[in-house]
């Protein structure tokens, strides 16, 4: 065994002891541990020196949860460090729920042998979902103030609306964090049933926040994870989501703000709404669900287009190559919207649901799987009352009155 | 274990053991029993009473089958019912196939812990399958009488024709019991080397009759269930079939209707054609594998758009869309459907197989293995003797004479 | 167990003992064998006699191979032959990788018993991967003389081009060997930041080299598989390559040729170019990966009328449908690919190989894996110089300078 890799499994089990002086005895005074950005209770960030990282993150870490980070491969690194890759397991203390979630440490050594640097990278949204949603704030999930976020029901319809217009409704941690709420809330509430994502200001959605992003250039990566971690959790919550959900697109909507638009149901589109994902402009991959949805929207060749050579697609071409459902002057989209997302909250909603979810699985399932799900999933509809009232209806040649269940 | 664990465990204990009075006491004297609609000999639907469930359904089942119902889990109801998950696992008497089916019982007691009512959830589709298709009737598969289908071979082209003008060609029972047997005959006979399928009066196929299910308004999920678990065996059969298969729509082509043109190799709509799916309008979610072809089709807006607010494509609609392979003046639908379905019904047809299955396995493939299929198949292909005549014919710059092997 | 069966386990027995007597005794005077064309190191192909069955064949796979023919199932047939299915397993002598490929042996049987004749089909990809790329020939893989491709690099960009004018770019075992050797070299050159593939002549490619299986139309099965196993390599090489790759197609473009245009994330075509897959008027299947990309690019119903109704698509149509990500004047087919591919060379190289692999992984995921591929490539992404770069050069409204790292 290495000397580094003896020096960290001591650390180890000084951690899985709580043993403090250990802990010091093994930590260079310049110490820096850098966490996973997104890590929930502020456990995330830059810890500076021994004494900040045990108070600020181990022992921080223990008042949350019953936890032990378990190595499983050492990997040497050429410039003397060592890379170390193992499980988080345990459970969060409030509520019990397991956490189970990868580590990488990337670990730095003084001449003496003390370790003079951590970084941890761990999925961020497995120690949030331990805690359940949100529970990682004094305000329980559905009651926090939201900042940049708008949200109403009202007659069975949820309104979220990105009011962030300084900033074209840009991405940072503020407006994730108020998606989630939105989302949360929008999930949670029987009443509604459908539901309405639209913008104030200039555009919906110019995607992430680069200034912010600037602001942090020497720690981008775990930046960037902090913010996608949570927003994808707000993406999953949308599509499956048994209420339909309608998008009004106005100006803007680039980058992962498209993600909005694709785990929609509907998408309205003002005519000079511009599209774009423009990550390759930057050096960038993709986040926001962009891979996923758009070589099934648009088709492969565009989506190679959009990534690769940077095109930009109008209302009108994103109609046609199938990203948005339906264009509008930009001055009718905001009644157009409206009137779409009432129409579907008056819907069977038990039924939307589960053609949601059959039109969700269809996408990696084959044939004789997918009809399988039908059958499961029509049965199903054909037992609720919105059912009995719809067949009824028709054969009495009158309007459904659906409730929804 | 709770009481009424104890009475089901016993209740399963005595199915097993073949015990009459065992069963008698524990079944309430006003016990009923719901079976799952679509299961062969005629074992389902209601049973009231013990007697008639042991002699007409649990004792017929054993004329049929050696099977046992293996519980795996109880999960307690809060109105004191009890549901239990398991499998069926066993054997057709007749042909020895086996049978594994899951099942679902949902369980209620009186007062005096008695049983008083079974419903039965299980996939009919597996107990019709271990019998052999068909095997539940006196005629065997392939010699039964046709009603509201017309079949007929020529050449080597099957023509399957929907002929039930009077309702549209709506699917019902006796409708997916015809669609059985003729697709049963054009699959097991070597003479098929194409299939036209089409319709008689107004319209190929308005889709699930909703006139029956007013008439069973007490029972729709089980009447649902009994016609899509055999209608899904035509969908899949024309779909795995060698020979390509050539739909011609006229009029409506609605609902799981939809499912007859989606297996087809070429669908050639008349202009005046009307597609639609409709379950929403009604509070159903889908079937006729309509949310596995239709993202593929059409693209996922698109889908959203008929599934969630009943959009009617017509047939330049639907050929723009890429719903159907060609549009023609509704006069000439019937001889350029009759025009392709004969050129097919000359061409290679163990390639056109290989084709058929190498475009449907392709659909949950990564590349990677869809290249491996794609060799066996293809140097299957070239061991065919139209491989042989094919390329022969081709350098000689002549016309190829396929024999379809 | 039958006679045969028992001879042949005998055969099996001998080999895996190495006694030649043995084996001798077993064959037929007039023994051929028949190996899987593309195996490496000449081993495929015929070898008429026991002696040159056991020296060309047998003893020359021992001398670069340490493996066994595992036999799992013994099928008899009806004109007294036998089939039999198993597994190679070993490892190649040099380098050690390990050897695992599945195997059919058909054989005939003389009167008295002896075996006449040994048909092989085996995976000559698995055996060829076993010695890692092209280390089955004198000058190792990178290196190798070029016949009918012209490869150059300059400026970061590679150009492969097609170069067998008077055969209209067809695919022979030379072209396969070629595209092979091009492809390895731009593969492992760290300098290649995109490719061009383009070609000479009228066409691109017109697929298959009919003329050569005319010439082998005894031995078609087995000619096909060697080229296509080669060919398939140079394919899924092209489509995980982190340098995008741009295709410039004039002329035909058809059968397995398409799949150098569906594995290019950029396809400029010329106006008047054609594409075809062919298949069908030959009595083939598919390869070159059409069945794969056809339905995800054009769409089912356009790709079945291809397949089986032999439709052949302009330029123009190529585009609208989805095809080819750009149409030009024949005359600036050249010029427009060179620009394009320029462009991409200046790219971010790192981030581009990350979207090529989400777009590629992201056909066979569900939308919660994508998600969580999305963040981790997203995140590395992020930590790449162009990254910083990019986001950069963003702020302060200049064009980025990347390198590729």
């Amino acid at each position: 065994m290495t000397e580094p890799e003896k020096t960290v499994r001591a650390l180890y089990d000084a951690l899985a002891a709580g043993d403090r002086p250990a802990l010091e005895g093994l930590l260079d005074p310049g110490f820096t541990g850098q966490a996973t950005e997104g890590l929930p209770h502020g456990l995330g960030g830059t810890h500076a020196g021994a004494d900040a990282m045990i108070d600020d993150f181990w022992w921080a870490i223990g008042r949350h949860y019953r936890v032990r980070a378990e190595p499983a491969e050492f990997l040497p690194l050429a410039d003397g460090g060592l890379v170390v890759l193992g499980r988080y397991t345990g459970t969060a203390r409030e509520g019990g729920r397991p956490l189970d979630a990868a580590f990488a440490h990337v670990l730095t050594f003084a001449a003496d042998g003390r370790v003079t640097g951590l970084r941890q990278y761990t999925d961020s949204a497995r120690w949030a979902a331990s805690l359940g949603s949100h529970e990682d704030r004094s305000t329980p999930a559905g009651r926090r103030e939201l900042r940049v976020v708008r949200y109403d029901v009202t007659d069975g319809l949820a309104t979220i609306e990105l009011d962030r217009p300084e900033a074209g409704g840009a991405i940072d941690p503020t407006m994730v964090e108020d998606l989630d709420e939105a989302t949360f809330r929008a999930t949670h509430d029987p009443a509604v049933r459908a539901v309405l994502i639209r913008g104030t200001g200039r555009s919906l959605s110019v995607g992430g926040d680069l200034a912010y992003f600037t602001r942090h250039a020497d720690d981008i990566p775990a930046r960037l994870r902090g913010i996608i971690d949570r927003y994808h959790v707000t993406l999953d919550r949308l599509a499956t989501l048994d209420a339909p959900v309608v998008c009004a697109v106005h100006g803007a909507l680039a980058g992962g703000g498209l993600g909005l638009a694709h785990v929609s149901d509907v998408v309205i589109a003002a005519d000079d709404a511009k599209f774009a994902v423009g990550y390759g402009a930057i050096g960038l991959a993709s986040d926001g669900a962009n891979t996923w949805y758009l070589p099934r929207l648009v088709g492969m060749r565009r989506a190679q287009e959009m990534f690769l050579l940077n095109s930009v697609l109008t209302g009108r071409e994103a109609l046609d190559a199938g990203l948005v459902t339906e264009v509008v002057p930009a001055a009718e989209l905001a009644a157009r919207a409206q009137e779409v997302a009432t129409t579907l909250a008056a819907g069977p909603t038990r039924a939307f649901g589960h053609i949601k979810r059959l039109l969700l699985t269809s996408q990696d399932t084959d044939l004789a799987d997918q009809l399988a799900e039908e059958t499961r999933h029509m049965t199903a509809s054909g037992a609720t009352d919105d059912a009995r009232e719809g067949i009824t209806a028709f054969v009495e040649r009158r309007r459904p009155d659906f409730r929804g269940r």
